[in-house]
């Protein structure tokens, strides 16, 4: 193997302390960079030769080029002045189980391919359970259980092909054929592109994704729900899977879950919540209204890698029933009997999921968990709704801007007074700034700037300093 | 926010270089290790407190307890006495990519939120089309264009997808209803089983995915394919979609891609090409003759992460017509709309895939094809193939084993003269010793060992003891 270049221990253990040098260094300074990137579509393909190397490179032209390549066309999701779309927050615990997690390279797809990557999985999804106030429905050590998936997406594709699956009995299923062409999925008019997204995938199509008008609130009505699916049965459809949501990405809307459960339990129909950026609130008594009724769901989903310091990817879906999941989900091919999985004494992870192979996210849980413990997380979130109610103050007492829906926990979103056009010049001037970044969204017609807090770096000085920002720029 | 542990940069840079040096140690002495794990079930989970810790630990409990709960737990898949399932390699260059990736947390669902994670992918898929000898029609200056998934699993499930909704003009699609009860698909027996669950997630339906015979070299038939189509057409079923093998699991056949070709452009099928394990091994001329004619696919797929040296998890697809893939897979809520998107400009990922949210992927396709060039990873795959080539000529000779299938690449699948029983108890025993890992297969009814080379850290002295110790317990 003399000529080819592989990296042997030592030059691993010397280029590793570089690069956590280099990371430690961009950890400390991500607050003096801009935080979007101003490259032009091409600019970093262009510094890119276009046909792959022949010859290796050294591990230091590698780097130097991580500098002058990558880090133009870097959007600082990290920066402590990322208001924008909802955070991808990450923290040194995290970033240092997954190097553990991609320097040990095991694959967990069948716990005997490593038993640890199984075995500590099942046991964070019962710490998460218990953190979020699930009940006891969804622990491994009952009829449920936890899994994590990449992204709140296929967390929802999965619950819905167990639910398609429940729906059809087997016939028009994953196991038979196509005899679902009447079912329904409902979901409110604010929920995330993923629902519509995952009824196309299913084949379930999204015209048959009715989207629910929502109240004042932006949360989903109830009656309206009960409505539509009395007009889809009397139309000869078949209603299967509701999917409500506990903090919108437009606005943060609460979905009424207690209500819409008392419908799909009178017809039958599939419950899943997607938590997916709010749920982390849930480690705190005091927010746990946010999702009152979901200790009742057939699955429920929340993203520690949003906002409990877990970095991206890692997505937590929990199953009331865990072999509704593993019957749509599951195929045995000869080549991965063991006597682990055939004796039933163990979690083949690869039968909650879409992949076959796995990576072992759940090294990230355990080093975040025990390293904030319950407290550390808690805290946390309290000063960072803290901050957001500051804010809202702020924004109440403000002549050139309203609220545009209720901002309770971290995320408010408002217009200026003069309308859309106003307000989306005022956010495109901030985010032009390099200071700040700012998503939008459309609320009944009006154009909204979205200020989300989760970052762990923001502090309030921060946020009164956006505010500032965007003060500063309504009265020019 | 002076009560929350947060890891301040110094504190990671002092850990990060624990963590560092704990790997390094770890990779010198992972030969040492008994390649399987020997816990039983609930071993790892038994050392876990059942609920969280309400208060921070110390990063050293933490580091401690990586040794002592998770390390007996672990199989090693990156040990040079690996030789079970297919290799999930990884390599210095990667592993360090991969922290980068963590560390700078950025998400790549649109260009806008960090072009440089977008622009290098769709570079470093054109860098692989072109080492992999893939032809134009892949490359993304054309129609067509690549992108990461996590494993084929999921790719498959997108060319699946994109080919289901061309075959229904939209009608039974992801954006119409559900009017494809009469589609079917195709494979061989030998297919990967995530053929068949794609054909279930889709809501195809599993009984509506052929599996087709193979010939005496476990390569599908064409002829068994022309006449499965044909009775399905007489049937008024509809055809849509073959999905071809380069490197079967069981024993790495390679379907004739040119004769399948030919039947599916006939009956205007979706022609699909999953080289999961064995694409790696194109970066060689001498070996492209093992998918002469996927040129011509509609879609392809390879994992890097299998045998080219980057760590878990980074599946290539591409696809010949990307407008088909986006028009099936993407929607756009106003909250994700941008300037560099709605301009055309630019590629956005998300709508190439399940999920929403992206890792930074790229890098390690970056890192790994500028630390080694295309050189060195074409020299690793000759020297694998070397060794398996060795391998072949000690089990052709040797009189208590014989060869099931054609192993002419780094698989080879080989039975004991005394049949299935004595096989089996062969394999349980050396896998017992803790010195190799091997899995198995079933072949027309024959329990075969698996001997798959593909770790890098594997030399011919490896593979050399490992067979000597099969030879020993095949004359004990």
């Amino acid at each position: 193997m003399a000529d080819i270049p592989h990296m042997d221990p030592e030059s691993f253990r010397r280029h590793g302390h570089e690069v956590i040098d280099w990371l430690a260094d961009y950890l400390s300074d991500v607050e003096s960079r801009p935080v979007m990137s101003t490259v032009e579509p091409g600019d970093v393909s262009g510094m890119i030769p276009s046909h792959p190397p022949e010859s290796g490179e050294a591990f230091s032209s590698i780097m130097s080029d991580l500098d002058k390549v990558v880090m133009p066309g870097i959007t600082h999701w990290q920066s402590p002045n990322w208001f924008s779309y909802f955070p991808s927050n990450s923290s040194g615990p995290s970033i240092l189980a997954d190097l553990v997690s991609s320097g040990l390279g095991v694959q967990g797809m069948l716990w005997s391919t490593s038993p640890a990557c199984t075995e500590i999985e099942t046991r964070m999804l019962d710490w998460m359970a218990e953190l979020l106030g699930l009940g006891d429905r969804f622990l491994s050590t009952g009829t449920g259980g936890g899994v994590i998936q990449d992204t709140a997406s296929s967390a929802v594709v999965c619950a819905m092909i167990a639910a398609r699956d429940r729906a059809t009995d087997g016939k028009g299923s994953s196991h038979g054929g196509s005899a679902h062409e009447t079912l329904v999925a409902y979901t409110s008019t604010q929920a995330h592109s993923s629902i519509e997204k995952a009824a196309g995938i299913l084949g379930i199509g999204r015209t048959n994704l009715r989207l629910i008008e929502v109240d004042e609130t932006y949360a989903m009505c109830p009656v309206a729900l009960g409505k539509a699916i009395e007009a889809d049965l009397a139309a000869g459809l078949r209603p299967f899977f509701v999917s409500t949501t506990v903090g919108t990405t437009a606005s943060g809307a609460f979905d009424p879950l207690e209500q819409i459960h008392d419908i799909c339990r009178e017809h039958g129909l599939w419950f899943h919540v997607d938590a997916a950026m709010f749920g982390t609130a849930a480690c705190c008594e005091e927010y746990r209204w946010i999702q009152a009724g979901c200790q009742a769901a057939d699955s429920y989903t929340m993203n520690p890698h949003k906002w409990m310091l877990v970095n991206f990817d890692c997505n937590c879906l929990w199953v009331a029933d865990r072999s509704e999941l593993i019957n749509s989900l599951s195929i045995l091919p000869d080549y991965l009997r063991n006597q682990a999985t055939t004796s039933g004494a163990v979690i083949d992870y690869r039968d909650w999921q879409i992949p076959l192979g796995r990576r072992f996210r759940a090294l990230k849980l355990w080093f975040v968990l025990r390293h904030y413990g319950a407290e550390g997380i808690r805290s946390m979130v309290r000063d960072h709704v803290a901050m957001m109610q500051e804010l809202v103050g702020w924004i109440r007492e403000d002549g050139n801007f309203e609220l545009m829906a209720p901002a309770p926990l971290t995320l408010a979103c408002f217009s200026h007074v003069d309308g859309n056009e106003r307000t989306r010049a005022i956010m495109e001037a901030a985010n032009a700034t390099g200071k700040v970044a700012f998503s939008h969204a459309t609320l009944d017609g009006r154009y909204v700037i979205r200020f989300s807090i989760g970052q762990w770096r923001t502090s309030r000085a921060h946020v009164k300093a956006a505010w500032e920002l965007l003060q500063s720029l309504s009265v020019s």
